[in-house]
């Protein structure tokens, strides 16, 4: 079959593999001091917004990957209080974590304002919680904010990146992960994105060799599906101070005071078990 | 981007989104007398058989697929010996079973024998098992052999089937799942392919209702990734006669005398966690 009409394709170049939705009317396009932000309306996925060419978040499956960068981090830390998001200019993060009663601070550090005023147009859901009292904003360089952050001050660091290359790029590695490691206090819990266990196993091996060398003590990945992502299937990768990571106020997740529509405490436990060729990491 | 060059696409006309293959040589192309079988190598994801020109079978992923029709099901049954594969040509999923020592024997009944003819030549690690002596073939009709089949004769029956729709159809309601009823013993299991949690859910609530209707007293379906299928994410409905289907014989998972590259007993228990969106199946 050939893709007749408007369809939006990304192509994981490497992998010989691509996805394409079907799209409708082109609702928004800028040009940022960063990168090219289109909006798309499509055909059964809401809208999607597009960075450089490559889908980033659509409005009909994105509470996979929110719910998932999300839950099971700040329900495998004992009382998360002080939260970091880098990245999620979006603001489905954001809004998982406050569902979160226990969390008196949320911070989204995302380096372009633009993604979060446009998510604000085409993904209200998404941003709901922005006025929440307990949120704030700051638009400038993640990597440069932890750096500066002040030691052990937070408990959560959620890297809700880009993929490993360009400005992403130093997301990824020892340095970024020790000053992670030092804003963060002794239970704390640092998650990042870390694509498909498919196509980036070696991404991920090396995420848990450089989160080991900054002095975490345990790593962990989860898996989960994401339609939108290459190969459908994507992870996340965790690293703590000392607290387990196979563990997780389990009681708590099945009584969660929160409607979500992927995450639970089986889901969570299912995520943490590894497909036999993962095992090793 | 656009797809230049050589690809094979699978639209989900339903869904307005498609997936694509970068392929190399055509290998293989005829018609059978129930549908056109072609046969591409792709760049990264070894052979492609494809049915009609709905992608099927790929060397690469299709052990998430086939492991998880079968082990489920045989490591939930107490001690399965007789198995059918309804379907399944390509053989790999009768590879899996055989891979128990608890089973005596395997037939797969399949409608094309050229599938698994072709299947021979170009997926021959799934078809390794083929000359196993507890193995036998049918080439004939799934449905019309499940109806002559003897009460009570088989522990398990893996219907591995193409989508429901044309000679698959009748494969996904009652009168079917009765005949199945019927020959299964009474600690019998049958499973069955049930397409993508996201984009068919009406059918999976449907099949647990016609499933129920053929009076299986237990029905419980389980979630993979499978990224040439639409969505990427697949699963496969459980119904029991007796058998508890959210327990399964866990030990001996762990203790699995062969390898797997994605089951083991947490992706099991992990793959029955069902997603908010599912509960109430």
């Amino acid at each position: 079959m050939t893709l007749n009409g408007d369809w939006v394709t990304e192509i994981s170049e490497q992998h010989g593999a691509a996805y394409s939705l079907q799209l409708g009317q082109k609702v928004h396009s800028e040009t940022t001091p960063f990168q090219t932000i289109e909006i798309y309306e499509t055909k059964t996925f809401g809208n999607l917004m597009l960075i450089d060419g490559f889908m980033m978040v659509s409005t009909r499956e994105n509470f996979l990957y929110h719910e998932m960068m999300s839950h099971p981090a700040l329900f495998t830390h004992p009382n998360p209080k002080n939260v970091l998001v880098i990245g999620g200019g979006d603001c489905g993060t954001l809004k998982e974590v406050l569902r979160h009663s226990s969390v008196t601070s949320a911070l989204q550090v995302e380096i372009d304002e633009r993604v979060t005023r446009v998510a604000e147009i085409y993904f209200p859901e998404l941003c709901e919680s922005n006025n929440d009292p307990r949120a704030s904003f700051y638009f400038g360089d993640g990597i440069a904010w932890v750096k500066e952050a002040p030691a052990e001050s937070l408990d959560i660091i959620i890297v809700d990146s880009t993929d490993p290359i360009g400005p992403a790029e130093g997301l990824f590695s020892a340095p970024f992960y020790r000053d992670c490691f030092k804003a963060l206090r002794p239970d704390g819990i640092l998650v990042q994105q870390s694509e498909s266990p498919l196509y980036h196993l070696d991404l991920i091996k090396s995420m848990h060799g450089e989160m080991r060398k900054a002095d975490f003590s345990k790593t962990k990945t989860l898996h989960f599906p994401q339609m939108i992502y290459p190969s459908g299937w994507w992870s996340a990768t965790m690293a703590s101070k000392s607290v387990e990571l196979t563990a997780f106020r389990s009681e708590d997740a099945k009584q969660k005071p929160f409607a979500t529509r992927y995450y639970n405490a089986g889901i969570h436990q299912g995520a943490l078990a590894l497909p036999e060729f993962m095992k090793g990491l």
